[in-house]
């Protein structure tokens, strides 16, 4: 019997609507490079969503990819990008930004977020030191949303960082991976519209949020990212077939599919972090999105592993370790009951 | 009324059958970053049409992409890439392959081809320099087949590269963006197996062939790439639902429809050529793939632009222009017609 | 009166015997880029003085470049360098190991030093890690001796490190821009033969050692740096006037200078500290060499920069700051005598 | 007998006034990093010497590593350099600008100039294209004074080049390695205040022109190199001791030593190249500079090689060679005679 995967948000393909509209559009020609009308409408469609009448918009492939061509863009070559140091460029982009010749200046985070203190005091600290010319310049602040631990940044949170960027002349960048899976949690405060007014650029997540590939780059304000086409073009980042990716952001942004699609996602972790805690399991910490953090013994998870696919997250002792389940837009109902059932029989 | 597009062979989507598949294992859950079976099956398919069981088999989302990618991963720090001085690398690649590091050494073309007594040439002046140790040495050289110009090497004249690629020292990389075309096209003498004998690296094209998007890169020696999966990650080229390029090019790869997908396009183009010799065109060369050249009065240029799209080319002279058209695997009969006839009219 | 300086290492120029050998040596006509006898015979002492017949050796002119050279040419794109948190590396070098695009890997430190274990640690938890492909792998260990903190790795903490390398395949890379003051340090039990069968490669500082300037880079197996001068020359690092770094190092070379010019720093620096701790101030950590770091109150601070050049290290607390001081070869005794009697008076 | 070298016009050290003067220097402490006052004096004498009160100044070590600096200072990410060529960046820098990440736009050369109307041609077919956004803009314009081949551009060539920057909006870089050479010849028109009053940055070449080592880069405007302390840095091309070079530019730049010290080559050359002619040599081609380029029959040349050094320059048929003879600030009278005789016997 296969086993039941709660292994990561990007197991399946896309929302049956953009599937359904990529046979439509099939066999229309298209012109190439983004510069079809099926992108033009998914870029005004995302302008309303972020109530930014002039952002620009840009659609990539991929995350690792989005984030080493947007941080080219915003940074001089003397500058480098503050981050948690579990932040995703710090870590599992296999040195991408570094490639990009950018330092990735890690903070400390707390359950994977960046405090607007630490980095006002770090770029104090910095613009102080005598010897700063000797050292890489903080240029800018990269945070995701929700966070790699499932986390999210309030509004006031991302206010903050946006008054430490302002006082630094930092720019602010938002990686939102899985924004859908913010957008559509009740604890989240942060919407479309403040991460328009508050970030210089930040990225609607597509791959994991119903699309079979695509991100978004939206830049509020259209100076920001200056011969864009370019530099996503020199990072082998620039699609042919462009209106592939249109397609799917036009349909997650028609009838605020986007804000919606994500509470399968939700309505399911929340079930099974419940049921966790009823049957007396330990969560690592509280993360209100699609990510849970569970504390096994050895054992259990070794158990656990027979039935059912997760991700191993770290050893936590000895003889304990955390593992993540990960919903998404995708999960039923069915597939949640099965992996309760699981884990109400092992507890 | 819409206009007849020859502009490209990017402009339309998916093969029926790709698209089909996609639908059909859309909720299936698979692993990411190419882990998957389906990838495995892909992969297979490859090396059985390649005639070359060990090869490596990397599936990647675009050309430039793979292109800056693969170079990388082949060069070391202090070696550059020869090229026909037409070669994509060299010109319409945004600096993707200087953005890695390395030089591109464009050498003279002849309709877009590389000459192998020319890179003779050129490596023996180069190692015979006493300041050699100054300059930036070839590491490999890059062709595309078929090229820039729609021409193609012949069986014969990838030999004599490779001899020449094994004098020296170099790799051998084919671009195989619009390989579908090179195979389907009669007067083509190099097969896949061919190029896996010949080459160190090539890359069977998707996105211009029948795929969404996707490339897959083939290293006959599995020894050829080490480390791969790492450089295609910093270089974003990894895609996280990886299964998705596995499906196309699994799809493309059942039952020869690879070796079958150009067909159409080298009939309608052979039709286009014959018809425009018929009614006093002047074409630029010769080309027998899917793209086709034509030299123009300005004023014709004009004219035909309204009601056809196509590709500026460069300028013939002073009253002359040079354009192209390109077909695709998704040309149909009736598009073609309808060029003909407008054609004819012009004539 | 101009205030006595204890500010750096690098403040005066060469040692007398060197720059009366350039003016020797100097309107005879030399081959360029270190292809000269001068050169030849430097690299003759060193080996010997290395005990390491084969070893290869360059000149090079400065540290950060020396660092950014090597490290680029003995990673692979995919590798990082691990080095103690505290390294020159890791802070000060503006970020040029980074723009030759690897990643540093940063390790904490204890008063400047890296600990073999950690990095066992670091690599067995990475090589177990299974996302470890999404990662930048561990390359090479990177350690200064003396560190920037003025402390030694002694000969067996070296091949603990040496093992871990081996264990992990890493490189082994010594940064030794001080290394004359560690080899004049009682302490100090790493010699160059030590040096020299344990690193992959180490440098033998000549800048902040008795150079006007230069460094040069020993790789006691001729293997280790293929085609590195081609490498340096990409580096913006290969002088055309070689020699003028060849007759530094062959003086240096010459009756065993380089294993005494450190000695009048470290007598100078022994002297300082002994008289800090009788005058009652309190050493901020133990440093064998010609660094002393002592915590002084910030109104001590200020006054003492009336008189005395040092350099500021970092703060200790809100009422106290950690300051430095640095000897070098040229000290002499009535400098530091002034420095002493300056000292005392303000107790 | 040891031979007679006119082989490069780096063979030499340095001017004896600067010899002196590091020797008078040589144990006065300095701050580091070119913040001393004598580099701070050598400064304000280049800007007076320039014409040119608010030029921004930096001393830099060698050519290479100077222009890697410049250039990747001057360019955004996905603009590249035109270079004739023949230009140093172009063949002989090991690919350092590529290394940078900038593709290196090399247009034809006549003896080693790049002409202003083939850049405005370039720039016009460039900014004309539909798919300039998939390509390397042209960003700045690189010459070197005198060129490679010896040739000189006229005053009113600078200024048709710096109105094709201006009407492109490029960069207009000159690198002065041996612009000594070129201030002291009779057909120079081109003076420091005029390429003051044209360039955005160019450099004065000290490693040739009577330095030991030492390049200052010069900006009239004080706002065209941002951070670039840092950038100097990171390129590893900061001295710690900086003031090493203060002194040489600084004696350089006294009682206009720099606009002699390239007489006594200048003079050598013009003796040597009227010897040639009266004995019935066939010079390559016209240089006025320091550097004389014959045709010798691949004999003679084989010949003269037993008595002098020179340089290979390349071949000129199957039965002749062009060869290079070099002369120096330092070269003197007696070192002619002995050419001059030699080629007499030969002739």
């Amino acid at each position: 019997m296969a086993k039941i995967s709660f292994a990561s948000d990007y197991q399946e393909g896309a929302h049956p609507t953009i599937l359904e509209r990529l046979g439509t559009m099939n066999l229309i020609k298209q012109p190439g490079y983004g510069t079809d009308t099926i992108c033009a409408s998914a870029r005004a469609k995302i302008r309303i969503a972020c109530n930014c009448p002039h952002a620009d918009v840009h659609f990539l492939v991929g995350g690792t990819q989005t984030n080493a061509t947007v941080i080219d863009a915003l940074l001089a070559p003397y500058q480098g990008v503050i981050t948690a140091s579990s932040g995703h460029i710090s870590i599992h982009e296999a040195g991408a930004i570094e490639a990009g010749g950018h330092k990735v200046l890690a903070l400390p985070h707390r359950l994977g977020k960046l405090d607007a203190h630490a980095v006002h005091q770090y770029c104090k600290t910095f613009f102080a030191d005598e010897n700063r010319d000797h050292m890489v310049a903080p240029g800018m602040v990269y945070v995701s949303q929700p966070t790699e631990y499932g986390t999210l940044y309030s509004r006031s949170e991302l206010e903050a960082l946006r008054n430490v960027c302002d006082a630094y002349q930092l720019k602010l960048y938002v990686d939102g991976a899985r924004l859908a899976y913010a957008l559509a949690c009740d604890q989240n405060d942060a919407s479309l519209t403040d991460l328009a007014r508050l970030c210089d650029v930040f990225y609607i997540g597509g791959t994991k949020c119903g699309a079979l590939l695509g991100e978004a780059v939206v830049a509020p304000n259209p100076a920001t990212l200056q011969h864009f086409f370019t530099i996503v073009k020199q990072h082998g980042a620039l699609m042919a077939k462009g209106w592939v990716l249109g397609v799917q952001f036009d349909e997650l942004f028609s009838d605020d599919l986007y804000l919606r699609i994500g509470q399968p996602a939700i309505a399911s972790a929340q079930r099974i972090r419940e049921s966790l805690v009823q049957n007396g399991y330990r969560l690592a910490f509280d993360s209100p999105t699609n990510q849970i953090f569970v504390i096994l013994t050895n054992e259990d998870t070794q158990r656990l592993s027979q039935t059912v696919e997760f991700s191993f997250w770290e050893k936590h002792d000895a003889s304990h370790t955390v593992i993540r389940f990960a919903t998404s837009w995708a999960t039923t109902k069915q597939q949640t009951d099965m992996l309760l059932s699981v884990l109400e029989r092992q507890a």
